[in-house]
């Protein structure tokens, strides 16, 4: 005991010595000095950085570099630091001389050559050597197009690394890339100069302090939120950035970017991810907090073309026309306005709408999450006499209120029949008192309101965050791909999409409100007449008529993917309706393959009166894997379709391909055991749908051409073998499919051509087309193909 | 062909002439035409009859009848039809001629003995034979108490229905019982003197001009609701009837009745059915309309006592005390205010809160139906622009106001964000402008409004419709029974609940306001100080600590219910993140009965952060009934937890008590085969966590006293015999239970005090009281026990 306290009186004592030794120092070297951003934010939280931190364990030195000459650029920085101001607490005198310290310890160089950089990295290890100091650390604070990055970070990498035993940390701005491969090839190209830890993507609106104060305020009112914040309460959250400018003098950039890929895809999600992630246990571990935020991502639900609207605002096509010498004929299909509808597939926030909404040009310029709860109560008394802080009727609301609008600053607002929130006393206040100010259809008597003691700009709370090496602050490499991953099949899908005009302001009147019914966002208004001739090419003629026809002598379904998608949904629920109205059950079999992948997610999103209660899903065929294989049909049933619904455990029958813990051995008599499942619970063994697809080589089910079984025949399931891997299948007969009292057989894609048109000519012929064989004795056979299988 | 014509012709023919032969002849009897409501109601209601009617097809005699003396009913009965009133538009001349008519045509008789009605009989047909009329009918309009039916009934039967070619109703006022058994009597002895088509049972909520306007709304705007009338867009209907006044003079009735059977049985009822039943395509049908409504009321999901909510308005017991002589410690139960919530189990409804409140000395008098949508839009424009027809984000409402309220008259509403409706232009206008005039929320302009071109009495309308043979606008005996069906467990379960006292009037303030969360309602307050001492029990001591201790030298855990519920779901939330971190997977295997299934509840609907997608669950022990029987543990688990969470398909792992058709077979091999999934699956067929429970008889898992397996061996998984239904059991052996790393045992309730006691005293004796062989071999036992297991 004696000897272990020695060792650790000792350790105390040599920590308290080198700490006294070297004091250590930070290099802070802004790249791109001299450009607007630097002007207006960085050298600002540069002072703001030394005034907090001086003076405590670090020393300082900030070099200001940029391609500039010495000359004007020295002309350049003195100016700015000449600007500096100090918090409003600060005398006017004290403030004279700590900006006389931070102008003494700031320079200006020239930064253009490699040698440039090894004399950079020479002047800090003489200015640390000579000051008698340990270095601590070093910023490169790149404020330089992303064109520039590269040569930058090769140089830094090879010529300006600190010594060991101190860090790096670089600062990189967006845009980080346009699309995911954009953004992952850029990611790569850094990596190979710098680890992951070492760098630190602004996202500035994570600095924004009502941004910054999401994750402290759940964690500070835990015990309030915890029964308020999930889909039980929380009827919606907006996520909103309302700008009035407009692109004008920026279009070169914005015709590139739109407001999406400005606003939506990273700033907007950022706070969504905060919102919405669990919250955990504790929130100072920046390792924890960037892990359940990525898991925030992976929940997010995939977005689809209708998950979107879209607008631009009237001038925008002209601007871009003269900015860029672009042709009079010339219309831009750059969005300025979007509305987008988020879902999340987990327990906590399944179904409740997250709306995100960006847009220029608009009425008013303010920023906000707000998160509305749902009204679960009936208030007695009649409403002109319902008291703000105990009618449980109106609305309940907690805002986020990032700045701009009505308010003018930021804010955290709870609605007084919520809860008395808690935040931290030193850095946010209540609120004074704004007689008339009305927020959110309410007066702001109606909340708890807070606003920050010391309004602080979002770089200069970053750029103590960087010191601080606080990441999760920062966009992580994971978190931007798995951005990119969310955000660019919504971006491809939409890239054709013309965008509704608008004339801006005040004008815009209802015209980009909008709605939601399921996953489907739409304008609220009809596209009213055109202001001026709308861009890109006329629309296509949107609700081209379904096309009937006949083919085999059966009733074809023809149309584009998505309205064929829709016609088939709306057709197995008619059957599905009639048949629990007549039979009480309703049992369905399910093809494996990805043609059904999106008729799954339209009933699984869009059928809300399905009768899944009283449905049996079986399945037409599977491959010999367990169940759990990516490769399983039944597994993409699973992921597409059962998470989304409610069938009773019972009426689910998967093919029973795993039965003793081996796949499909003819002894374990798997297919005989389905076959029994079928003729116990089926009437007759007529399955009431039988959804088909058909093959390139004609194949349907498993039954593929010269299959020695189930092509006829008294068997119901057979085992068969695939030309393809995995080789083992389970299938169900066409004796089987045949009994059934309706057959759909869907066909999509182009690629799908050659082999409908050989199949319109041929007879019945089973063992060559095994989907030849598909005739039901007395029921329905409809096929349903898109245009590009049917017309090429 | 011919013929045929021949034949219809002749009959149209017969037809005109037999009318004009013959005019028709109906005669109206008012029992108790002396009464309170005869006065007030129907002698008008009567005359509006004769001028609606008269002059048309038919003649008419009005009998008033009563026991009062033939001298005191003729003066009484001439005073009142001296006050009758013509409609406004009728000059005051006119209006005198008319009275005197109908006068001439009224007359009083004293009836009471069956001689009486012999009596009235033959002077109705002396009056037919006399005026060479034919008898068309004959109206008995019961305004007498419920004790007097039988007489009456027996009296009309047998000496006073009409002749052969003529009709008889009997119109019946309520109440019709006070529960479903005494309303099947009452119901049953009608029955032997009138057959189903004779009965009129008068709810005069039905006649009520808005409540009347339902259907035709409905069905008029049927376009424009199609898409709104479901729980896709309705977001909840409140249905609702306010009174000012207090029972105070009617405590006898009263106290016998309750606001309950008073109001919500029969008036809001009726409303809901006629809000939630499907639209028949011919609402002019009687038949099909009674029909519809009947499936409405089948589709209502049963109650339960935590349904509604209960109050009294703090004068009531003194008023009972003083009007019906009791003791000065008496405390009356009868509730005089209830908000009750209903859900409807169908398609277009499931999920929809329909919310119905009435009660007694309230701060205004008003009655509506509201059916609220729901936002699904998000309106870009500062809410201050918005515009009320134009903007999806204002409140979207059709209200039915049945009267009084602020707009003091019936009336239709419907949001002009939502459509322009369809009304009747006959008998239903636009309201005027009413400045000022906020009605739900927002101004009167906010809505398209119309009332009725002439205000009419519900009896004047239900006369009307007796008249016309309109069954549907009065209740069936078949309606009532259902409708008692509905209420009667309710009003049972709630008998000795005690209601919350409320002060009366605006004084009441949030008091009563209540909420709800999931199919629970509660006050939104908490229980204030009583205003006077409350009757009924202390409430229980809440915030009692969880209490820990040893039972059986293992941990041992005891809170009131549901703090221990609480802390069991947190500790299994615990094991499986820390299971998921060390192993990938979790493996708990749950017990059946009844006490996990708050537990069950718990976890689905608090536990985000359960990682159900690693987790594997199964049966600790099965009943041998199919997995879809009520019966069985399985279907516990699937309605009270699988239903609400996302566990895959292949991680659930029922018992195969249902193999080949038939149950627990022995040749079935359904243990071995659980026996071997389990050692398959399960690393070291050590479960991560076992839950049990223990039974009355010392019982765990399937495993009974004396039973011959399972007890020890080396069987995993056993077959066994209960003592109770269903006899067959399949059950995981003691020896398979000890391999577990942790075992929890919850014991909850007085009915287990015996023998927590006897056990905790037993040693080793498995085969005496099983649960006292559970005693993990490497893991931990820990027992879980609520105060009134454990502490009696």
């Amino acid at each position: 005991c004696w000897k272990m306290l020695t060792v650790a009186m000792c350790m105390a004592l040599l920590g308290c010595l080198q700490a006294q030794e070297l004091r250590g120092h930070v290099s802070v070297i802004l790249l791109g000095a001299t450009g607007d951003l630097a002007r207006k934010y960085l050298w600002q939280g540069l002072f703001q950085l030394y005034l907090d931190e001086a003076g405590k364990d670090y020393s300082f030195s900030f070099h200001g570099a940029a391609l500039t000459s010495t000359k004007q650029g020295q002309a350049f920085v003195a100016k700015v630091l000449e600007s500096l101001s100090c918090p409003e607490d600060v005398a006017p005198d004290r403030c004279a001389e700590l900006k006389g310290q931070f102008q003494r310890l700031s320079a200006y160089r020239h930064l253009a050559t490699s040698e440039d950089y090894v004399a950079l990295s020479k002047d800090i290890e003489a200015q640390v050597q000579h000051g008698g100091l340990r270095e601590a650390g070093r910023i490169f604070y790149f404020s330089v197009p992303p064109f520039a990055y590269a040569d930058i970070a090769r140089n830094i990498n090879s010529s300006c690394r600190p010594g060991p035993g101190a860090w790096l940390r670089v600062v990189l701005e967006k845009p980080f890339g346009h699309d995911h491969l954009s953004a992952q090839q850029l990611a790569t190209e850094l990596g190979g100069f710098f680890r992951e830890e070492e760098m630190y993507r602004v996202d500035h609106y994570l600095g924004k302090q009502a941004v910054a104060q999401i994750l402290p305020f759940r964690d500070q009112n835990r015990k309030a939120l915890d029964g308020l914040w999930s889909r039980h309460h929380v009827e919606r959250v907006e996520i909103i950035m309302k700008e009035t400018v407009d692109a004008e003098g920026r279009t070169s950039f914005y015709e590139e970017y739109g407001v999406i890929r400005d606003v939506l895809q990273n700033h907007l999600t950022e706070v969504l991810t905060l919102v919405a992630m669990e919250l955990p246990h504790n929130i100072s571990s920046s390792e924890s907090v960037l892990q359940h935020k990525l898991r925030a991502f992976r929940a997010l639900r995939g977005l689809q073309k209708g998950s979107a609207v879209l607008g631009q605002y009237q001038a925008y096509s002209e601007q871009v026309r003269r900015e860029q010498q672009r042709p009079d004929s010339f219309r831009s299909l750059t969005p300025t306005f979007a509305g987008v509808l988020v879902h999340m597939d987990n327990l906590r926030w399944e179904g409740v709408p997250f709306i995100l909404m960006s847009g220029k040009a608009l009425d008013e310029r303010v920023g906000y999450v707000r998160i509305l709860f749902r009204n679960q109560a009936y208030c007695v008394l009649s409403d002109e006499r319902w008291v703000a802080d105990q009618s449980q009727c109106l609305p309940r609301q907690i805002v986020f209120y990032i700045g701009h609008g009505e308010l003018g600053s930021p804010a955290v607002l709870v609605s007084r029949n919520l809860f008395r929130p808690s935040l931290p006393s030193e850095s946010w206040k209540e609120l004074g008192a704004r007689p008339g100010l009305r927020l959110f259809g309410r007066p702001l008597s109606d909340f708890y309101a807070y606003r920050p003691v010391r309004e602080q700009d979002a770089y200069s709370v970053l750029i103590s965050r960087i010191f601080h090496g606080r990441k999760d602050s920062f966009v992580t490499t994971e978190h931007l791909l798995a951005s990119w991953g969310f955000w660019t099949p919504l971006l491809d899908s939409l890239a054709h999409e013309v965008p509704r005009l608008y004339p801006g302001g005040a004008e815009n009147g209802h015209l980009l409100d909008f709605e939601f019914g399921g996953a489907q966002l739409c304008f609220s208004q009809q596209q009213p007449e055109q202001l001026v001739p709308g861009p890109g090419p006329a629309p296509m003629p949107s609700g081209f008529q379904v096309l009937k026809a006949k083919y085999r002598e059966s009733p074809l379904i023809s149309a584009w993917p998505e309205e064929l998608i829709a016609k088939l949904a709306d057709d197995i629920e008619a059957t599905a309706v009639r048949a629990v109205r007549r039979f009480g059950t309703f049992h369905l079999a399910l093809s494996g393959g990805s043609s059904p992948v999106p008729l799954f997610q339209q009933l699984a999103t869009r059928h809300y009166g399905f009768p899944w209660a009283h449905t049996h899903l079986w399945l037409v065929d599977e491959r010999c894997v367990p169940l759990w294989d990516p490769e399983s049909n039944f597994q993409h049933l699973q992921t597409h379709l059962l998470q989304h619904i409610r069938v009773p455990y019972y009426n689910i029958h998967p093919m029973p391909v795993h039965l003793h813990q081996r796949l499909c051995a003819e002894e374990d008599q798997g297919a005989q055991t389905y076959a029994s499942e079928i003729s116990a619970l089926v009437a007759n063994s007529s399955f009431d749908l039988v959804l088909l697809g058909m093959g390139a080589d004609g194949h349907t089910a498993s039954l593929f051409p010269q299959s020695p079984s189930g092509l006829d025949g008294e068997q119901l399931v057979v085992l068969t073998e695939s030309p393809s891997r995995p080789f083992q299948r389970m299938s169900l007969s066409l004796p089987l499919i045949n009994r059934a009292r309706k057959v759909a057989v869907l066909v999509m894609g182009r690629v799908k051509r050659e082999i409908t048109m050989l199949v319109s000519r041929v007879g019945h012929e089973p063992k060559k087309w095994p989907i030849s064989g598909v005739l039901p004795s007395s029921g329905q056979l409809v096929w349903y193909m898109d245009y590009e299988a049917f017309l090429g």
